[in-house]
């Protein structure tokens, strides 16, 4: 059961940098009202991704699609972006072998290899041609508005390569809107198979979606226990003191008292692609109106040796949360050797599972003596099921921390007008304004 | 020629929360006296980096290495944490296809995969034993102090196979302090062939020694183009107004204004190892005595999906800095079809060069107008020259914004503290207070 630790956020333990030991009653109700308006909004359907772990309409096609295609296919390739390959590739990273693609069909037990096409740079488009055969993979393009550039201009590419060396209909597979937009009507005109991405469930809310169930599934991750996860966790939050809200209150206190960075740092390297999940969803639902935290990825020990000096002699600007695993899924031990050498002996008959908790132990005493706030969200393993709990707890404490800055979590405006330059630079007639726009707003010209 | 762009920092262009137009002029002055500094301590000896591009004793030992190697081994295993690991890592990424180890050995012309052990993730060691066979492996051990916990764990457990399956003398080569340390004296003691990193030449800024050098030559990098490149933005540094010190002092300027979030922002997958390099160089560097500001890596075009909104709409506690290319080495173009659709019709028959270069100059003219400070490294193109400018232009930066911020550049004692806990907890019996010391530290427990 996912435990979530904050004792070192608490004055006793950090001092006048933690919050008061009765932070909780204090903010009770404060909690009760956010408590009260999440419910009302799962209610009224804006929180759409509350429902994900109960209702799933298309579970069974899913299922069927994933056994239809175990052991066909060499490769998938993902084509989307943000919201629409985040989620898939995080659980992909969290429980496959971290060589993955590397490893041979046997090894992989008939699963493909997985590639996550989310960029449209040039050399990771060509790079990817010399090493996939187009006829021996199968294509998922991700977008819920269907309009998504990138994701469309790789659906355009491998589209024609399909058409020339294989076939469109059984390598195509379309995630998007159950109705509206280009990427539904093309896949009804030209018979390509498709799943719906719930219209109230937004990209980065959707990794319990199709979003992340169908690349899930047809990698063989247990896509079931992924989502009873996710509905233990729920169940766990129906009660005001839950993981999901307490973390949205410490991280909302702290941003008031002026801690704007926000740092996830995972001692597994399993879980790196989900602190970059939870980036995006931190980011994209608390940054609007002036406000929001930064978030930042730090990996577990491999960051002691890049930002440990900057969290712990640095400005107090930041509250770190570690991400710890009780049991690793392998048991590796060091050998004996240079006995006569104090700094090696020491480490010689210890397995690496207790040189990396000792180094996660060590740096978390270290950053509460620096009176550095840090806490930690705590897995007894890394399973399909303690990721759905962690994937649900973590979207449930977005919009949790949303409310409590008076902001709305699934939202995201500051993208548009980005977007609309994009379109005026790629030449498009309807654009004429915003390209106008463009051209006034470098005054001047500054260089060395 | 490595251009900086630093027009969007003007007033004139972002308004109230730029520079005034004369910034450069009213600090003349303070620039003049870092540059003394950095004359000083180059002279002394204590900026040890500035001189790698010009006195490298051991370089056709390098090439030599490299020669003999090419076309024996299937692997190289780099071990090595942090400043030994994150600069060849960079370099790699950079120079590199995308799947390079995905590439059978004629596509990587002779030259064997490669693999960054830069955690102790026991999942991760048992897994790299399931992808290579150890007998063709080449081991790079790289610690400076040689007394790197991690780096000596993963010593240990790689050279006990070695023994049983292999040839150590072949295939362990050892890169540590010329004299000192427990590694050299394993070397000396075992025959093992050894490289020397100076003295003078921390880690985070050992790239363009030894620690870069050997894995990029091994890999088939041109380093005397490397250090070319360095050498050329070392020739334009000696006058004040070069891109390493005005990306200091703006960089300087922005944190006094508040802004402690430095963001980097390259628009080329390849580049994302030089931003994990940047990242510890910027942390580490200038992290302490209770300053320095927070570095954060961002991927164009792929994190406008997951951190533009935060840029766009949060607070304005950030500084941006883009780095672009002109010329991708790939050309690819976006086929037409669906013509009907507006949504993919724009994007048919331009090339993702094309694209990807409109996204980045519509987000930072998106960024420009929301009054975002935003600047941008410009590269002719990802070559190992102009990574030599980018690298030896970084460092210098570094350390002139760590005298602008009077603290000292290449120390790191906020890392020490840790260190000793993590040995304490290991039961090294050296370490009885440190052990007290962390059992005193949480006086209560929390948790939900």
């Amino acid at each position: 059961m996912l435990v979530y630790d904050y004792s070192n956020l608490i004055e006793e333990n950090i001092g006048k940098e933690g919050l008061p030991s009765n932070f909780l009653e204090t903010n009770k109700e404060l909690l009760q009202e956010i408590d009260n308006e999440i419910k009302a909004k799962r209610q009224d359907g804006s929180f759409g991704f509350m429902e994900l772990p109960f209702h799933q309409p298309e579970l069974n096609e899913i299922k069927k699609i994933a056994s239809d295609a175990h052991g066909k296919w060499e490769n998938i390739i993902v084509l989307g972006i943000g919201g629409s390959s985040l989620g898939a590739m995080a659980i992909h990273q969290a429980l496959h072998h971290h060589f993955y693609n590397l490893l041979n069909a046997e090894k992989r037990n008939g699963y493909p290899k997985v590639f996550f096409m989310d960029n449209i740079d040039p050399e990771l488009v060509q790079g990817i041609l010399e090493v996939i055969d187009i006829k021996h993979t199968l294509f998922l393009v991700i977008s819920k508005s269907g309009k998504t550039a990138e994701t469309l201009s790789h659906f355009l590419f491998f589209l024609e390569k399909v058409r020339k060396e294989g076939n469109p209909i059984k390598q195509i597979i379309i995630l998007t809107d159950p109705e509206k937009g280009p990427l539904r009507e093309i896949a009804d005109n030209e018979g390509f198979r498709a799943f719906s991405i719930p219209p109230n469930v937004g990209g980065r809310y959707s990794v319990l979606s199709a979003v992340g169930l169908v690349p899930a599934a047809l990698l063989g991750i247990d896509i079931d226990a992924l989502l009873a996860g996710a509905r233990a966790m729920a169940k766990r939050c129906e009660t005001i003191e839950n993981p999901a809200y307490l973390f949205a209150l410490i991280q909302f206190l702290f941003l008031q008292k002026g801690k704007n960075i926000h740092v996830m740092f995972p001692y597994a390297q399993a879980l790196l692609g989900m602190t970059d999940w939870w980036r995006q969803l931190w980011a994209e639902s608390l940054g609007k109106e002036g406000k929001g935290p930064t978030p930042v990825k730090a990996l577990g020990v491999t960051d002691q040796h890049s930002q440990l000096q900057l969290y712990m002699d640095g400005p107090r600007d930041k509250i770190i949360t570690f991400i710890t695993v009780k049991d690793y899924r392998n048991e590796v031990f060091i050998p004996h050797c240079f006995k006569d050498f104090p700094d090696l002996a020491y480490l010689g008959g210890h397995p690496f599972n207790a040189l990396i908790q000792a180094e996660q132990l060590a740096t978390e005493a270290a950053l509460t003596k620096a009176s550095c706030p840090n806490s930690k969200i705590v897995l007894d393993n890394i399973d399909a099921f303690t990721l759905g709990e962690f994937i649900y707890c973590l979207e449930l404490a977005t919009v949790s921390c949303g409310l409590l800055l008076e902001i709305n979590p699934i939202n995201q405006p500051g993208v548009e007008l980005g977007k609309r330059y994009a379109r005026a630079l790629m030449g498009e007639p309807n654009f004429q304004e915003e390209k106008k726009e463009i051209e006034t707003l470098k005054c001047i010209h500054a260089k060395v």
